[in-house]
């Protein structure tokens, strides 16, 4: 079964594996005893936080590990807006931030601070300009994302980090898509990332704080990990995360250029492949193992399953397949479609037959779904009035769309359509279509339920 | 290596170990996502779930698995007080809870909060009564561990739970010592434990929360386990830790049975063994495997390097083994003789042999001790004028105890030593010595560095 979904957790990596074996039996003591099986433990704890440091490129008394990568941002903005809580209570962040760090946002709003979000552009990059421009003298902390999870798009951290540096705000970074390919360049303040998201084990984060960043722990005291992360340590996965983290971080450079390779033809050729399919974020700058791309008439959910019968495991940002039932934030912010979303992300180590066999597969799941859904061919000659009104109310995704598409051409150039439809997803699906086809979309309206879209054919 | 210290971590269990290794391979990946690797992780944190679930006594719906026993006392005191806000700020704690609960309240009483400690009796037990009187109209929540950490005393946790349930307060268990022998009585609210204690692995800690107990999550949002544990399953250890609490709860009857003659046998014969020896703890109401005595004129960090030479692991509260250098607060609340601190803690399957190698090996240790630290014999007839005073200024646990038995012989009967001490230990070793050589504890009177203590020669 090839797994392509190495963003949301990778494969145990050999070494890691091997490596908590071994820590099982020489780890699973309390590293803070005084006797022998303590000082062992102790003695393995010490030396990962050293292996993890350098792979990251701290010090090892900035470094600690935390129990997921979700903590190490919880922690890690709690600590850092409350080191700062004399400065500000501004926080600024991305638009496109993982939940993590959307939730920790969301915290300290309730708390009575306040929280800037930082647009991107289409390709789900942020301006670093724009970014710099939302660095008040009340900002207590700034986070940004190395690299994108939904869409591979590499962030510009260092030119924000130097940005940050100038305004005095100190940068938290979450490098948790990008830790396995490297150490993140730029003076960075804050780093936070998860370990089974590089091939180690899942129980394991890791959060480093740079000396001289003012920092509180928000959390009840405890001794343990410079009191940022309460709790007995997780020795033995310790131990295996970072020895993946080196193990990766030697494979890290070939693979990248083979995997961008393999990504590569899937952005070139799905298009090429599948009619009506946007591919979605950053051409260049992203990262290596990632892409992403939104099929229009089709559900997400659907559209997994269909590739998961084929063998193929995929993850998507459509509504459908959240259980909010809205689409993807990362989408959203970047204005692009949301429907049909498939996210593919390489495993090390994937072979290109496998990515080849993907290729071959994914058109015809994509054309069972369409069938299924009824979803419309080309646009026929407009025949009817100059206006039409479709009722989509309580259909979800990717249905409005396609009863857009199926009437676009029953009016005539310049008339218009208008959807109406309670589903969030629609917001975001009806100009992202209108963008794909060359309609207009006029505007948004509010209704009773839901909104009333209005689209004018142009073509 | 004998291995007594099963208080801070017990080995892994070998079931712990195997369901480890086939978890890694079945459920490393997101148990969210619907793919097939997805959808068999799910099937396996659903079944971990249902089988903790049944050992705690909940149903599997009132479980989360959390990153470690103390995060679980984290979010469950954090929430349970936020989900009662409205009736009051009062938390209710006995004075010798694990430090996690303790340091929960003292960040509780950093947001306003107030804090009350109910005292325990010389065996380390709370009275059921006093603690039912602790519990005011105001009060959030009430917490009381199963069974204390370092002396093994069995706390009346059932009549407690009634007395709060009668007030309408929710009770939190703190159950890490004691659920690896089955699970807690009585009706208590929420329940945390750590699987690490249990045989278990690290990393994995649960909270039990009943059905229509007022619980307002205090973490960042989160869709994970119930909104109440942030972050990426630890899968495969959950899974280890599930097997793990089965496997034990299977042999926890007959191996307290064996266990409990093992630690009866320490506390009987090592005051034979060793002069000047007080053996803490409920004699009767307490854990199998647990036994915990302190030695005169011992420091506990030279102890537990003598036995860690002579091949055995202990845990000690003796101040010079804590970072802090006080003494445990279990000890403190006990009023007992803190120096020369020792804590037995018999992993499941220990050996009768290895443990009479200890009985064996313990004398001489604590004679080599006392040698180095030229501790005193039996007190000698007075001969010196009726009062002295003795400067133990700086010097730190067991000198100023030692300072004293020496010259406590040459001030008549009647007559008084006076030590000078700065050391925190003082405080609680003075008076236990008292007690145990039958002298008079007069006063401690403040003084401009540490305290004067006062002692009158009775015998």
């Amino acid at each position: 079964m090839p797994y392509f979904d190495a963003a949301s957790s990778a494969p145990l990596h050999p070494v890691a594996r091997q490596a908590l074996l071994a820590a099982l039996d020489e780890g699973w003591a309390d590293p803070s005893r005084l006797y022998r099986e303590g000082r062992r433990a102790r003695l393995l704890l010490d030396a990962a936080r050293e292996a993890a440091a350098e792979a990251v490129g701290c010090r090892p008394d900035e470094l600690v590990f935390t129990a997921s990568g979700t903590a190490a941002v919880h922690s890690g903005v709690a600590g850092a807006l409350a080191g700062r809580r004399r400065v500000g209570q501004r926080l600024v962040v991305s638009a496109v931030e993982h939940s993590s760090v959307l939730h920790s946002a969301t915290a300290h709003q309730e708390r009575g601070g306040s929280v800037v979000e930082v647009p991107v552009v289409r390709t789900g990059r942020v301006d670093a300009a724009e970014f710099a421009g939302a660095l008040t003298g009340d900002t207590a902390l700034a986070c940004l994302q190395s690299a994108n999870h939904e869409v591979g798009t590499v962030q510009p951290v260092g030119e924000v980090a130097e940005a940050c540096r100038a305004a005095g705000v100190p940068l938290l970074v979450d490098a948790a898509q990008s830790l396995a390919w490297g150490p993140v360049e730029g003076a960075w303040s804050l780093l936070a990332a998860s370990a089974h998201k590089w091939g180690g084990p899942s129980g394991v984060g890791l959060l480093a704080v740079r000396k001289g960043v003012r920092f509180a722990s928000q959390l009840p005291l405890d001794e343990r990990e410079s009191g940022r992360s309460p709790g007995f340590e997780n020795l033995p996965a310790i131990v295996a995360a970072a020895a993946a983290l080196r193990a990766v971080h030697a494979e890290a450079a070939q693979e990248a250029v083979r995997l961008r390779e393999l990504t590569e033809r899937i952005r070139s050729r799905v298009p090429e492949l599948v009619p009506d399919v946007e591919v979605v974020g950053d051409p260049e700058r992203r990262l290596p193992h990632l892409v992403t791309f939104s099929c229009l008439y089709v559900d997400g959910e659907s559209l997994l399953h269909e590739l998961d019968r084929a063998g193929f495991s995929v993850s998507s940002g459509s509504s459908c397949t959240s259980s909010t039932l809205t689409p993807s934030h990362v989408l959203k912010a970047m204005g692009v479609l949301s429907e049909g979303n498939v996210r593919v992300s390489l495993p090390m180590g994937t072979a290109a037959d496998d990515v080849e066999r993907f290729l071959g597969v994914l058109p015809g799941a994509v054309a069972a779904v369409r069938e299924k859904l009824e979803a419309p061919g080309a646009a026929t000659a407009g025949t009817a009035a100059g206006s039409l009104v479709v009722d989509a109310l309580g259909r979800r995704c990717p249905i409005p769309v396609i009863e857009l598409a199926k009437v676009i051409g029953d009016v005539p150039v310049g008339g218009t359509v208008t959807v109406l439809s309670d589903d969030e997803a629609a917001r975001l699906d009806i100009p992202a279509w209108c963008e794909m086809r060359g309609q207009e979309f006029v505007r948004e309206d509010p209704a009773d339920r839901g909104a009333a879209y209005v689209v004018r054919r142009v073509s």
